[in-house]
Order: structure tokens, then sequence, then C-alpha cells
């Protein structure tokens, strides 16, 4: 029998006062999901409510949510909740392509779409992005890969478009790419799982067949949870339903998010809805911030003027310090954390990414104060 | 934009005191999961601390906990954790088996193994039950079912045992069913929703080579949550690596269970080890249950004596009520809610299961006299 057990429990997330990980700014819990986390936390809770189909529980209300909420709310003809976005872009791709089909992506593709790829044993021509300093992957780059995918004579049934990407949070023109994509008879899926939840996403107004969403990358969702909208066309086949299990749709096993996640998430749906609607704000934010830290000799990369709360900086500055500073290049995470900042990732210098999604204005401050501080104090250090 | 949202806030789960629904007693959190839910519950929490594999994250210690004391646990050599039982049989299946190969499964099999097998393309034989009333699968029913696969021309790559089975808790001799299987040079999955977390499981002493089980069902963790063990010689491909994207598995999409489930799995499993060194208890209480339920004319069906706290009775004499009742086939589900008890699906009366799985002497006195007082008060107002 395993032994020293206690040390599993009454851990503690100790962290500093301001997250900054883009991962985790837009998965912060609503109080009304936190109270939905607590009253629904035992084991699959939803169960006690289900007839037989999940998405079809009246009371609590999951058949209004799945059924007409969401499908609203994402402008897809079908939704359903999944573990996450990548458990839905798997979901996807595994029930309409065919084994060792081809499928494009853009070249700042997160790496949860190759892994969907690879385990649904399909190949992938990326659209290379530009490289540094805009990283910006061209609508016309998907017709020249669909072309490259087709001299290796291979059958490209799927595009999937990352929107924002992770890394630059660059948004490419989806709209353009589904019509290249359309032209090429091909369905594009767009990964929002940085998108939904955060900023407007109108599956059919930007032409996209497939969208997936994180619910606890950008939805307040205690994770894992996503969502996967589909028109009617490609609905058919992803949620195809068992010939011989009644009413269950074999892509997501009978069903997916059976406990209390799925209640967060419609806990949190109100706030969502409305946060969604003050996007604006957020990116008038971000620019902001992005033009302070650029006063302080730390520059943005990807599209300027930037569209998205995730940005990647360039800090030669720091770079430069970490090469003389006494704790080398863990100095700015560990400057960063003394001043109750926390969220990039511990050794990064010359280049991180950060979210200011949901920062207040004294938040905002403290950040910038806090790159201020850093890059002065050890440029007097430096001096001394 | 959807509308009237204020109905997905504050939900309240209005349930009886006593819930009797087999896959919710063994998921109720413990004190110390509730704490961790509370701390954890934001986004992906976890993902703070993360440095590429989230089973090697030390603080908190989830690489102990998925390296050392889960596979001790469960005497697999590998361990991972999955969205739960149902995503760990087709991980392992997906794996393993390939597109139209056939698996052998025991006829009392949950649904999500055949949705599990769809969902993988593969083809199933069944190994039928007795029926009524022990409905048995018998050790040397697997060896037929192998050769009636193989009258298809089929090729056998997996055998599962539902161990036990969700509908009857019976409990068939695992080692024998293995012992069966690898004469035909076939791996044996064991489904262990109903008995990881409940019950002394050690694979390898059961000589199963991959299992899996439920942490919303039977280890007192918020849902979806399960584990997935296996030998070496099957981890090796379920477990496989990206070629592309380094230490990711692909059958797990990097990584699942990303959240607050898996703190909560962790913060249980101190007392999950300690209750199921209790297990002879539980099974002495149930035993005991299904007497009195006897003596009421309520007849336990499946293994007798039983082995497990889910049990399935038979009942003439509550049918025979239901015909007469007020409330018709509804009369079994009020008149137990009126009496502070649940989990019996509404409309059931002539064969239902149960659990009596951590229930106190107080409670399972309670639902005795509860199924008494029902018997009687009818039989007494149907000769008034």
């Amino acid at each position: 029998m395993p032994e020293n057990l206690e040390k599993f429990i009454n851990l503690k997330r100790d962290l500093a006062e301001i997250n900054l990980d883009p991962l985790q700014r837009g998965g912060i819990l609503t109080p009304e999901a936190r109270a939905a986390l607590a009253e629904w936390g035992d084991g699959y809770s939803i169960c006690d409510f289900c007839t037989g189909s999940m998405d079809r529980i009246r009371s609590p209300p999951v058949e209004d949510f799945i059924h007409e909420a969401l499908p609203k709310f994402l402008g897809s003809d079908v939704v359903r909740v999944t573990h996450g976005a990548r458990e839905g872009m798997f979901a996807a791709m595994h029930a309409i392509c065919q084994h060792k089909d081809w499928i494009v992506a853009d070249g700042n593709v997160h790496y949860t779409t190759v892994l969907a790829a690879e385990r649904a044993g399909l190949k992938i021509e990326l659209v290379p992005s530009s490289g540094e300093p805009d990283y910006a992957v061209s609508v016309e780059g998907y017709a020249e890969a669909f072309e490259r995918a087709y001299e290796h004579k291979g059958n490209v049934s799927m595009a999937v478009l990352t929107y924002p990407d992770g890394n630059y949070g660059n948004l490419v023109d989806a709209k353009a790419v589904a019509s290249v994509c359309h032209d090429y008879g091909v369905p594009l899926m767009l990964n929002g799982a940085y998108s939904v939840g955060r900023m407007p996403i109108t599956a059919c107004n930007l032409d996209v067949d497939i969208v997936v969403g994180s619910g606890h990358k950008s939805m307040a969702s205690s994770g894992p949870i996503g969502v996967l909208g589909a028109s009617e066309e490609y609905a058919r086949t992803i949620f195809r339903l068992s010939p011989t299990k009644k009413n269950k749709e074999i892509e997501l096993l009978g069903c997916t998010v059976r406990g209390a996640g799925l209640l967060t998430m419609m806990a949190s749906f109100p706030t969502v809805v409305k946060r969604v609607n003050d996007w604006m704000r957020e990116v008038e934010k971000a620019r902001k911030f992005a033009n302070k830290m650029c006063s302080l000799g730390i520059e943005l990369q990807g599209d300027r003027p930037h569209n998205h709360d995730l940005m990647f900086f360039k800090a030669e500055n720091l770079y430069k310090i970490s090469q003389t500073a006494k704790k080398g290049r863990y100095f700015l995470y560990k400057d960063l954390k003394d001043r109750g900042i926390c969220g990039i990732k511990p050794g990064l210098t010359r280049q991180f990414k950060l979210s200011t999604y949901l920062l207040t204005e004294e938040e905002i401050e403290k950040v910038l104060n806090a790159f201020d501080d850093i890059v002065n104090s050890h440029s007097t250090s430096d001096k001394a």
C-alpha cells in the first residue's frame, strides 16, 4: 500500500497576487461559479437528474444551456460540452477525417492540435508564419499549404486556424481563411481557446464550420471543460448516435463533463456573455500596456496594433541584465514575485508572453511599475 | 445574444437526505477534497506549476501521486489520470487495437465500453450472461466468445471484464478470465469503475494487463476524472510519446485532468486507501441489507451471497402495488422521497438497483424501515 499519504492533503496554491499567465486569466471563477462548485462538487452530481442524455437534463437547465444558450452564443447550429478545446479538436478530426488524411493548420498552431492530429492518424501541412517580429500567418498561405498537401497526394479533409494563437495573440482574418478552405471544399475548424468567452465569436458570421472553446482558459469555468460547435452539415457526423445504445453519441462516449465543471460554466455564463461585449475595452487596455512596456525598452511582437490581451514581448534589456544578475536568468521571475506578480515562466527574460485580461487599472499600474523598477534598479546597480 | 441567463446561476441540487444511487455513493467528496476544490477551483489551476508534463509536477506532489502512489495502489506498472473510466477504456482500445479488430466483453458490460469500441471502430463479441436470477458470466464463456470471433475471421485484440458490472454488482473470477485471455494471446482490461477506490484491486495479482477506475464513481473525487493503469508491455503503446512534441503523450493529448478534479482525487486518496482496506465491512453490510429486503419480499438478483455494495432487486410485491397505487409506477420514487430517500430511478418498481456503500447503520435502518413501511402500508390500504 502507498505510504506517507498526508502530503496529498491541505495543498495550497501559493500564488502571487497578480497572475499574468494568459492561460489562467480567463479561467478565474466568478463568485457564482465558486458557489456552483461547492454545491455540485460531489462525484458526478449532475447524473442524479439524467434520464439517459446529459444534454437533455431539464432541471437544472442543462438542456437550455446546451441546446439554446450555447448555440446562440457561438453561432453554431449544434453545440456540445467537451473536456476542453483539445478534446473537441480531436473529436472533430476523429469523426470527420479518415486515417492518413491531411489537415492544414497555421504555423502558430497550439501543440494540442498537432497531438489531436497525430492521435487521429493524420498528417499536417503547416502555413508558415512570417517569423520575427510579426509572426504573421497569411490567408494566401492556406491555399499554398493545400497545394503542397496535394503534391504529397494527400486527401485534405480539414483545416484549422488558431484564433488567436497562444504565443503571439495574433488574429488572422478567419472569414478570408474560411473562404479559401471552402474553395478547396475543406471545412475550417476554429480553435477559439483564447477567444470564445473573451471576445465575440460567431461561427456562422466567420463562415467557420467547426469551433472549439475552452472553459478553463476563457469561460471562467473549473476545468477540464470546453465547448464544441458545428454547423448542421458536420454536426451530423461528429455527434452521430450509436447504432446500438439509444440516444448515446459515440464521439462523446455518451457524455463528457458530468460534474461540477458544467455547473461552473453555466453559473459564469451570464458574466461571460457580458464581458464578451466589453471586449474592446480589454483590447484598449492591452494596447496601452504594450505602449508603456515599449517605453521601457520591452517590445511587443505579433500584430501591431495588437487585437488581443495575450501579448508576446521581446526584451533585450532584461536579457542583458540576466547575464550579470546574481540570480541569472531567474532574476526576472524572482524580482516579479517579490513584487506580487507571477505568470511569466521561470528562466525567461529575453522573450515571454503575458496577458492583461481583466486586470484592474491598479493592477496594470502595479505590473508596469514593477517592470520599470526592475529595468531601472538593475541598470543602476550595473552602473554602480 | 442568449437571453434570460439568470436561470443558470444559484442552482441547488435538491436531493433527499440519503441517496441510494450506486453511481453516487463512492463519489461523495471527503472534507479534504472539498477543501481542495475551493482552493484549486479556478480554470486549470494546476498548470501554474507545470514545466511541460503535468504528471511530473513536483509541487504540489502530482509526480509522487501519479508515478508512485497510484501504481502501488493499482498494482500497475504505469498509471495516468484520465477524464473517467470510459475515456480510459477508449484510450487503451484506440492505442492497442486496429480499426475493425474485435474485442470480447462480458454480457453485463457497461454501455460505455460498447461506445468506446464503436468509437475506435471495433466489433464486439459478448460473453452472454446466464440471465435471471444470477446474471452470471462464466469464465469458459470467454473462450467460447474468442472462438466465435475467430469464426467471423476477426482479429481479437482485447478483452474486457466489467468488475463488478454496473447492473448486478457481480464479480467474475478476473484471474481465471485473464488466464483464458492470455491463452489466446489477448490482453485483458478490467473496468474497475465500481471497484477501484471501493475494494482492493491489484492488477498484477489479478493478472490483468490494463485497468481503469473512476474518480467520480468510486474515489471520492469531483468528476470527470479516472485512472488508467497498464503493465509495462501495453503502457509503451498506450502512453507513447509524440514524435514531434517533446514529452507529450499522444493518446492523452498531452495531459487530461488539468484542474481541481485532480487535487480532489489526491486529497481524498488517504481516505480512499483506508476505506479499501475496510471493504469486507461493506460487503457484510450489503449482505445483511439484502437479507432484510428478502424478508420484505424483495429479492436480490445476481451473485448470492453478494460480494459488492451494488445490488439489483426484484420486487413483485412493489410492482403489484404500482398497478393500483394512486401515483402508479411513480409511487415508489415518491414514497421513498417522502421518507428522505432518493436514488432509485423514477418509475421503477419491479426491479431496481441500489447501493449501501458508506451508509451508516442508522441510514440503513431508515432505508429498511421505509421499504417495510411502503410494502405494508399499501398492503393495508389495499385491504381496507
